[in-house]
């Protein structure tokens, strides 16, 4: 079956469930009227109470404009729904979260952050996704600041965990350390979580590179947030592009677009060299071209190559953990302890073996049980 | 077990749950990356796909700003919530429809305009609840103006139909015709649209009468949506307060408050009186003290007498109906066949039952067979 004939069959993906009974007049007057009235006189005091006596308990809002959707860019919300809904089955699927798809069809930042605001009363925490850079930091940033609920952008953060998590299994593989040197193409909102949460962690040598090549501070044509970057990066002020910056390097993390290097790129790493090349559908580099290339440890983010790296690991995980541990802000200090987590869930990491499946038993629980105060 | 026992032994009312099976990596890669990439260009390009290839097949918004809910006023967002969450359940419980409850936190008329347009392209209908008169018309209007999709306000529309329904099996009880004398107490959101359709309908002597007492062309005060209703009800211009205008009548309709009349008010009205006191909880009259005035149909809101007219009895078969039959706009004389269907559904209508009870068989389809073009 294809993907177009799986959703037709199904007419989509997800649905609602009761989860209290109502199968006679005395249940529909406790979950209705007159009953109801009650309850809803207690929020109206006391809007807190609605995260044990409500919907909100559970459920968080997938939130996207569709304007930097998968590959595919800026297809806006009816484009985005597919996606939404997918990210919301996962999330029931995986972490038992009730998620509900929220495609706007507005790509102004202060109409999104005010709906977000407006319609935040029901749930219990906000998925961003999708949502192209620099628009999704301005966001993110203000939605964290102006709600009581936790708020994550999954292209920015869950990528970061999903990639440390590779990451530390790799350097096990390559036996190598915190001192390797990274490359990092892509500085749009995975590139730059990535960057961030790797430094974080405690990684030095890092260069970013956007279409322009290294960011470094003789760029002048770089906005806020890669001016934010040259700050804490690219220690030794390298300059050009991609294709120079990746020489010597140990780690390439590509976050960018498809075909992008070839074997030659490579060869010009260093021994042992770590190709993480997550564009979708197509990586910068195919996994067979990056092992003509002399590549030790390869992964993407497609389904049909070892080494998944997908969101979907950890996504699920960090929403169950915030419901659960009524996570007011999600830090990095958790999301660091989620990738160390999962990482170790991998007993013996091999090449061919970075990173456990969404199905494994134990994923959304070794997130989750990070995200905690 | 008390309403808010119930509510926190469930944490809530409604979760989601998934359509289609997602077991291993291959229903993965059909539900999510890399395969939905082809449905999300495929709806990017035909937005109208949505309706059969997502979740807006089969689901619709319960949208509240929380300004007139129940009994209770304008207790805002969080107290909505219970409501709104309520109505989800049943949509699911009685019709299969999956719906999802929208709080919204703002109460500015065009913010929630603005905010229901955006959300819109998951929703296959807006079911909007509990919003204030006159507010409440200038927001149905817009939407249903302005957005591709069913958009009605179930306080107005919902109401009416069970109160049609109610009084043509009233009317067989009591062996009268259309040419009833009527008095509607309210003429707030549920008054006006029960007036609008029981004319519609074919009944032509109905005063309306609000807190200041009937609406004539005497009065000074009237807001545009009242100053409507003087060109199409009382037709003898009558004036007076409840009290005075009640006296003669066949029929009376409170959509009100509680307490407002006693059986003296009752004895006044025609031999063989029909009462439908709906406000809630506390009804305009007690059916005791209604019996004492000598009424011979007596009906109310509450499920702990008999007779409830309650709009549970109506929307969810409204939007099963407009989601199976296409229906973009909700018409008068859909809801007209709608109520009839479902007065049919009482075989011989007595004086302990002029309607159906929600858990009956049938229901649901008498409303949603009415629903289409």
């Amino acid at each position: 079956m294809d993907s177009i004939s799986y959703h037709k069959k199904y007419k989509g993906k997800i649905g609602t469930e009761l989860k209290s009974p109502i199968n006679n007049r005395s249940d529909l007057s406790l979950a209705y009227t007159p009953g109801v009235a009650e309850v809803s006189k207690l929020l109206a005091l006391d809007p807190k109470m609605a995260s044990t006596l409500s919907l909100k308990s559970n459920t968080i809002a997938v939130l996207s404009d569709g304007s930097a959707v998968l590959g595919l860019g800026n297809i806006g919300a009816y484009g985005a729904i597919p996606v939404m809904e997918g990210k919301a089955a996962l999330f029931k699927k995986f972490a038992g979260v009730d998620a509900f798809p929220i495609c706007v069809n507005t790509q102004d930042n202060e109409e999104i952050i005010k709906l977000a605001k407006n319609i935040a009363p029901v749930f219990g925490g906000i998925n961003l996704e999708d949502i192209e850079a620099p628009r999704c930091f301005e966001i993110e940033r203000r939605l964290i600041k102006e709600l009581d609920i936790p708020v994550m952008h999954d292209d920015q953060h869950g990528t970061a965990v999903v990639v440390l998590t590779a990451l530390l299994n790799s350097l096990k593989v390559v036996d190598k350390d915190k001192s390797v040197k990274i490359v990092i193409n892509g500085a749009g909102a995975a590139g730059t979580a990535v960057c961030d949460l790797l430094l974080e962690y405690g990684f030095k040598n890092i260069v970013i590179c956007d279409s322009q090549g290294a960011i470094s501070k003789h760029r002048k044509d770089l906005n806020t947030e890669k001016k934010r970057l040259v700050k804490i990066t690219n220690i030794n002020n390298e300059v050009g592009d991609i294709h120079q910056i990746i020489k010597n390097k140990d780690v390439f993390i590509g976050v960018s677009k498809g075909n992008l290097i070839d074997k030659n790129d490579i060869k010009n790493m260093s021994k042992d060299a770590v190709v993480f090349a997550m564009a979708n559908p197509t990586p910068e580099i195919m996994p067979d071209e990056a092992k003509l290339g002399g590549a030790k440890v390869i992964a993407t983010g497609r389904s049909d190559f070892n080494n998944q790296i997908n969101n979907c690991l950890v996504f699920p995980g960090i929403f169950r953990g915030a419901l659960d541990h009524k996570v007011k802000r999600i830090t990095n200090k958790m999301l660091i302890q989620a990738a160390i987590n999962l990482s170790k869930l991998v007993k013996k990491p091999t090449v061919e073996k970075i990173i456990p499946s969404p199905f494994e038993k134990g994923v959304v629980k070794a997130v989750s049980s990070a995200i905690k105060m």
